[in-house]
Formats: C-alpha cells, sequence, structure tokens
C-alpha cells in the first residue's frame, strides 16, 4: 500500500501552490467518478469538477484559476499544467511490486556473476556468468540475463524480459515483461545477387532473380542501451553485427516494437507501439514516431521529425519534419492527398461530364 | 489421447441429427485427405466428400441433405451448419495438455496466496503473496502471477504468460503462451507543451516544440478481464493510469496485439492479430478489428462495429457501421477510392486529351 | 571468446583468394572505424578501405580487385561478392553463448522425454513427458518443450521460446528468445452466420449480423517445421485445426512475426519483422515478405514473389511477381497509382480551369 501524504507537502514536491486545508492527507489519485475522502482527484478541467459529487471527497488536484471551493472540497492543489503534475503525483503514489531483499533462493546466479549491493533477484531469475548488475536494481521472476550483459544502477527488469549475451543497458532503466533484448539479427545473403537485390536494382512486376540459398550473417556484436532508457513489453531489439545497435539515453519505447540489427536510436525519443525499424536505420534525437510506424532498413530520420501512428518512412526525413503516409510525405502534402482522394469520385463524373459538353460543342460546331 | 465417442451421442451432443450406424465409434476429426476408418471425416461440402477415398473411412460429419453413402460411408452426422458443429465436435476431441494434480515441486507459490481446490500448478509458476487463482485451473510452465492478482475459476494459463499484480481475470480465462496482461501505460508528458501537443494543435509539415524532457505518468490502476475471455500468445495490455483498462466478458483477443492503458473494450469482440489500440480508446460490444488494425488514441468505436483488416481508426465510428482504410471511412467510400484510384491514371491521359482538344479549339476559333 | 584465424585459412575456408602475408592471425570482423591490428577489417567497398586509418589494421576482406596496400594493410582476403565472405567469416568468430554440458540441476526434464547425446539444457527449463531433443541441441533458460513435441538435431532455442505440446520441429533450427511455436489457432464460430458472414456476403457500409455468441473451433493438430528454419524473437505460429501448420525447410522468419492456423509456408521464405499470416494462406518456396506485410486468410502466394514492405496481400499472388501497395497490386500499377496520387491535386486545378474556360466559351458562344 502506497502511504499518504499531506495535500501541502505535495504542492511542495510539485512546485505547486495548494489552498484551503493543507494538512488533509490523501493516499491515492482518482478520478471524479472515484472520488474518495482520502484520495486525491484528478479535475484538471472545469468539467472534470463538475463531476464531483459534493461531499464524495475532500481535495483534488486542478488546473490554475479553476474554482474548487464550488464542487465542496477542502482542498485544492493548483497546477499551471495539470498533466504534467500528474507525472509527480503518479510517482508519489506508486510503489514497486513487492520483492525480497536479496537473492531468491530458487535463482540461479552464476559464479563469476556481479550484483551490486542492494539488488534484489526474484524467484526463477538466471544470472549468467561475467554478468554485472548495478545497485539497487530489482530483477522480477524468471529474467534471464546473457553471459557478460552489464546492467546500469536502479534497473527496474520485470518478469520474464531476456538480457541477452554482451548487452549493456544504463542506468535507471525500465524493461518490461517478456521484452528481448538482444536476438541475432535478421540477416542472410545469397551467394549469387538475390531476388531482393534484383528487384531494388531494376524496375517492373516480375522477379528476376531466384533465392536458390540463404546464408546467414551471425550478429557478432551486441546492443547498447543509454541511462533512463524504458522498454515495452514484448518488445524485440536486435543485436549489431560488427558494431552495436543503440538506443540513446531518456528514449522510451513501448511494447510490442521491433527493433533491427544495426539500428541507431538517439536520445529523448517516443517509439509508440509496434513500430518496426529495419536494420541500420538512424534515428536522430526526440523523434517521435507514432504507433504502428514502420521505417525502412538504412533510412535516416533527422532529429525532432514526428512520424504519424500507421505511416511507412520509405527514404530519408530532414530534421523537425512531421511526416504521414504509406510512404511517409510532408503531413501538408499527405492531408491534400487523403482530401483529393476522397473528391475524386466527383472529379471523374465532372471530366466525363465535360467530355460530353466538348462532344456536343464539336457537333454542334 | 482423446477418447472415443458413437456417432449417435457425438450427433445429440451437437443437437443433430444423424444416419446410418450410430454405434461406429470415432477417436478424432480429420481432413478428407486423411480419413482413417477411426476418425470422423470433416465433409461440410459436397466437394470434400467427393474426396473421400471410398473405403478410407466409415463416418462424416457433412451438411444437411449431403449424399453421404455415395462417399462409401456407413454413417453420417448432418448439421444444419456444419462449422458450428465443428465447434462442438473439436471440443469433444480436445484434451488440455497434461498436469500433474496440485502444485509442481519446482512451483514457487508465496505465502498469502490462495490457490482453489483441484487448480494445478506447474513447473517453475511462480504466485505472488495475495494473489488469488480460482478452483480447476491450470498454470503451465512458467507462468507469473503478480502480488494481488485474481483469476477466476477454471483458467487455462499457457507457460510463460503474466499475470502482473493486481490484474483481475475472470472465469474460464483461457491466456495463451507469452501474453503479458498488466505492464505499465505508456504514458509520458513533457514540462511545456510538447512536440506532439503543439503537431495536433497547428497544421503544417514543420514541428513547432521540442521534447526536451519526458516525465512519466505512472500507472497506479490494472486490468480487469470479464469471464470467458482469450488472450494470444505474446499479446500485451497495459494497465490503466487511475482506473482498469477493461476487457468485457466473452472478447476475445488474438496473437501479438497491443492494448493500451485505460482502454475499454465491451463483450464479445473479437482483435485479429496483431491489432493496436492505443491508449483511452473505447470500444463496444460486439465489434471485430480484422488483423492489424490500428485504433488511435482517444477514438470511440460503437457496437456491432466491423473494421476491416490493415485499417486505422483515427475518428470515432458509429455503431454497426463497417470501415476500412488508412484512415478509415465507410467502406462503400472506401472502395469507391480504391476504384477511383486505379483509374487514375486514365483520368490523367482524359483531361491531357481534353486540354488540348480544348486549345486547339481556341486556336480554331 | 572466439578464437583467432590465418589469414590463409580463412580465405581457404571461404573459396577465397588472399594477398600479402597469410598467417596473420584475426580474432574478430570489425568497422574501418573500430580497426585493430588482431581483428579482420570488413572493408566491401573503396570507401570502406579509404576510412581506414593506416596502422590501425593488418588485414581487411575487400573485393576482388581493390587496392587494398594504399590503405596500409599487410594482408587481404579478396572476395567477388563480400557480403557473402561476411556469412562464413560471421560464421567462423560466432560461438554460442556458454552452456555447460549436460542438463542444469535447476531444470526438469520429466520421465518419458528422451534427450539427445550431446545436448545441453540449460537453467529452469521444462520438458514435458514424451518429448524428443535431437543431438547436439543447446536449450537455454527459461524454455519449455511440450508433451511429444519434437526437435530434431542440432537445434539452438534461446531463452524463454515456448515449443507446445506435439509440435515437430526439423534439424539445426534456431528459435529465438520467447518465440511461441503451437499457440491455439484464432478460430471461432457464431451459431447462426455472424458479421463476418455477412459483410463477406453483401456490400454496403452496415453491419447486416450480430455476433451473439461465439464458439471456439478447437485446434487438434499442431505444427511442424523442416530442417534449417530460423523463428525470430516474439514471433508466434498457430497449431492448425485438423492438418499442422507448415513451415518448409530452410524458411527464415524475424521477430514478431505471427502465423495463423492452417498456414502452409514453403522452403527458403524469408519473412521479416511484424508480419502477419491469416489462418489457412498458402505461400510458395522463395518468397520473401517485407516487413509488416500482411496477407490475408486463404489466400494464395506463388513461389518467388517479392511483397514489399508495409504492404497487405488481400487476393492470391501468381508466382514470381513483385507487389506492393495497400491492397497488394503488381509493383508497376502501386508506383503509377502513388505518382498519380500526388499530382491529384494538381489535376484537380486542371480540371477546374477546363470548366471555367469551357463555361466562358459558352457564354462566348
Amino acid at each position: 500500500m502506497p502511504e499518504t501524504h499531506a495535500v501541502a507537502a505535495l504542492a511542495a514536491a510539485l512546485g505547486a501552490r495548494f489552498e484551503g486545508d493543507g494538512d488533509i492527507r490523501v493516499g491515492g489519485l482518482v478520478h471524479p467518478a472515484a472520488a474518495t475522502p482520502d484520495a486525491l482527484v484528478m479535475a484538471s478541467s472545469p468539467d472534470f469538477l463538475k463531476r464531483i459529487v459534493p461531499g464524495t471527497a475532500r481535495a483534488a488536484l486542478v488546473a490554475e484559476g479553476a474554482d474548487w471551493r464550488a464542487a465542496g472540497l477542502e482542498a485544492a492543489i493548483l497546477a499551471p499544467r495539470p498533466r504534467y503534475a500528474m507525472a509527480h503525483v503518479t510517482r508519489a503514489f506508486d510503489a514497486p511490486d513487492a520483492l525480497a531483499p536479496g537473492i531468491h533462493p530458487s535463482a540461479a546466479v552464476e559464479p563469476g556473476a556481479e550484483i551490486g549491493e542492494g539488488t534484489r533477484i526474484g524467484p526463477f531469475v538466471h544470472v549468467a556468468a561475467g554478468a554485472r548488475i548495478g545497485a539497487d536494481s530489482r530483477l522480477y521472476a524468471h529474467v534471464s540475463v546473457g553471459e557478460g550483459a552489464t546492467l546500469g544502477a536502479g534497473a527496474l527488469v520485470h518478469a520474464g524480459a531476456r538480457i541477452a549475451s554482451r548487452v549493456t543497458v544504463g542506468a535507471r532503466a525500465v524493461i518490461h515483461q517478456n521484452a528481448v533484448i538482444g536476438a541475432d539479427g535478421f540477416s542472410f545473403v545469397t551467394p549469387d545477387a538475390g531476388a531482393v537485390e534484383a528487384a531494388r536494382a531494376g524496375g517492373g512486376s516480375e522477379s528476376a532473380a531466384q533465392n536458390l540459398a540463404l546464408a546467414r550473417i551471425h550478429s557478432l556484436a551486441a546492443v547498447t542501451l543509454g541511462d533512463d532508457v524504458e522498454i515495452g513489453a514484448g518488445t524485440t531489439i536486435d543485436r549489431g553485427t560488427l558494431r552495436d545497435t543503440r538506443i540513446g539515453s531518456g528514449t522510451k519505447i513501448d511494447n510490442l516494437v521491433q527493433i533491427g540489427h544495426n539500428v541507431s536510436i538517439g536520445g529523448l525519443c517516443m517509439l509508440c507501439a509496434q513500430v518496426g525499424v529495419a536494420g541500420s536505420a538512424e534515428i536522430g534525437d526526440r523523434v517521435v514516431l507514432g504507433g504502428k510506424v514502420g521505417v525502412a532498413d538504412h533510412v535516416r530520420i533527422g532529429s525532432d521529425v514526428l512520424v504519424a501512428a500507421a505511416s511507412a518512412v520509405a527514404s530519408n526525413v530532414k530534421g523537425r519534419s512531421i511526416v504521414m503516409g504509406v510512404p511517409a510525405v510532408p503531413r501538408d502534402e499527405a492531408v491534400r492527398s487523403v482530401m483529393a482522394l476522397r473528391r475524386l469520385p466527383r472529379l471523374m463524373q465532372t471530366v466525363d461530364a465535360l467530355k460530353k459538353r466538348l462532344s456536343s460543342m464539336d457537333s454542334d460546331g
């Protein structure tokens, strides 16, 4: 159970003002519909404030200037940007799942592995020889850490995550359930130029070569993640061929994302669920890829680019662009295409009508 | 090995008629090409019936009115809707994988966890403190059940599935291998309005803001699944921020599907493989999402909606609609657009010709 | 640590020529930027050769005819197709992760399971009764092998992979972390014709039926993989209903791919990451599906077909075709559509102008 906080103390921690009775203690953050006297109500808009049934709550988190007294409350924290305040309040009320100190008796930590001070290792965790795990980390049930892998301090690794051999993870990583860091890259080559090479070299709709054999290019390198990286559940990140696949510090990756071999991603990026980045793509800093976005191999995306959900990036994108579509183009162009396509059936009727009129003019003439 | 059934008894269980020798016993359901005398042949159409080599089979499941004697059979179950009958027959011939009664000696069930009567716990399963698992459930190898999670009676949880802390699962759930119920939501906020907010607020193809920091909004709530829910292999369902992510009773979810935080999905829905539903989307009852469909955050989809495979739903959809495309629009409109796009190159030639004719008329005049 | 090789021996193993001092020993393959005297530098193009700082390296893998001496090297392996040579060289320098011989004391191998000679079983691996694992295989931590499953010799199964009951895997398989072979198919049927059947039968944008109940069709069959198959991390392959789902020999499947029930895929195919193949689809030999490609249920794709990334295949594709788009059409047609769509806004202006001119001609006349 998370502890309770006084409204005044919470406000101070947020760097926000409070009004009313700052001594009221709250033990959680709730929606107006679930209001209780011992929880802070999240009422970021006047509309949410109105939904609080008077008498059900004592304190709320509201926007600067909100009339919280009208909602029958006794105190309020006034935030200039309530959504940002929510980050701090939810952290205050969150607590990691229980995990006993030390190494669970069922875990298998191999000789030669180094476990940092204060680190907790859950049931059935396997840590291979030569792995090093920083201080104050938590590895929950069924996690595996491969030979020679390194995790920084303060890592939170959820059940079933796989950190493969020689992978490097920075400090304060959050790695969710069943994520896989460091699978082999998907890299095969044909003895002679194969079907894909032939298709890229020439045009047409018929394949000019056959893949009669596939030889595997082994992945000799690993994966390096910076500090404060978050990796979603079921996400897979492949190791590089000769140099590590790299994810920069502060980058957050959602669930079921695929990162191919040799990819390089900068810092503070956000990759939403089911994104796929093909081998050797290079992505700058602070890039946002919406859900289900695909990035083709070897493509370069500059810093501060936004790619709308469900887009497919097939060629380089310069920094600060907003792109969308399949294939992705600048947003204005994509919007124009969608609008034009919607009016296309009517355009066809117009052209038909013009044709007829012209024909009748011809025959008139 | 599944047991054998007499044709007459199987027919009675299906509420269907049989003809011929009802005492013939069959021990499985097979394709015409794999017919054997001791299995029921699935011959739902006259075409399938013809493929039975006479003498290879004794009994078949056929459509009402089929001429089964001509196929050399001795008995037939006649179903008005053979595909529906198949549900019952395959269930009769299915048997869950072996699992010894009780708790496997290698499992780790923590003090304070409650295990229902008749429930079987496989090797290396971890059940955390405060978890409650209903009667007659089966948890196969390597499953983890978090602190305070609840599973209803009759659950079938396959190898490596992760049920995170405080998640609630109804009765008779089927959760497939390596599914993750209750990972943290993907929710980050910038101190000032960030790049995504700026892009949503304004138009244009250039980003007007930078994400210079990302603060994490913690997920304080969990996930609630109704009764008779099925969750596919590798599927991930994120926990809610302040209220649980919810999946209604009878809803079936295929493999590698992503359900974001705060999402609410009604009952009896079908979500095909690789669907992604972004945070806070609301989906009604009996909705079908085809494979790879994406649903944007906060979108509302009414009941009885069908979304064709590979579509992206970017705005609200009213009940009973059939929509498709990227972005998804009503089916008729989508079909018109695809057809029009196909004729577009010719339209361009037509317009060119018109232009020339008009120019020549001008010069004629 | 991988062993070192003499340049002459490496060249001989590749069937390639070398020049210079063949006795130089190298212990790895590196990029020009990471050149060291004890590693072979990968310098497949003149551009890469130029990037070698003289004195940092002694030997390189170069293309036939390259001027390797100008880069200050003492030896070179000259390959007619350096990328193909890379397959052999990376294999020579790769070494599987350490795994102690025999069965790890924490593993659970049930009575009646057969383990081949030389096979190594890692920590927390579960092998169910009746499973048979060929010789010289490696099962890493947390793998589960179901009742009656069969693996050929020389299998490499990475941490957390799930091989379900009765699945058959050929020789030399590579199965990556958290892959799931043999989950149940996603197959449900309504008592009367349901919403999807009604939508397929008729047109329009309104649903003509409701799915008031969903009955499960159980998967009685399993999955069969040929020899030399590779399955990516987090990939899921469903078991068949009456006959096995099949993947032919030599086919390579990337991460997070979904293969539905009853699907049949030929040999030497390549399925890139996040591909989804719906139930009962049939795919020939040597087919390449780019990343995120979707294939609809029951569709047939001939041999030697290439499908571009992010395409959706909704109808049959004949052999040797190159197709792309949503829905996928022959490449030439898709390219024409994309080009035409891009010029569509201008076409609309042209038609407007024509209309006005015609109107003015009318009023002139």
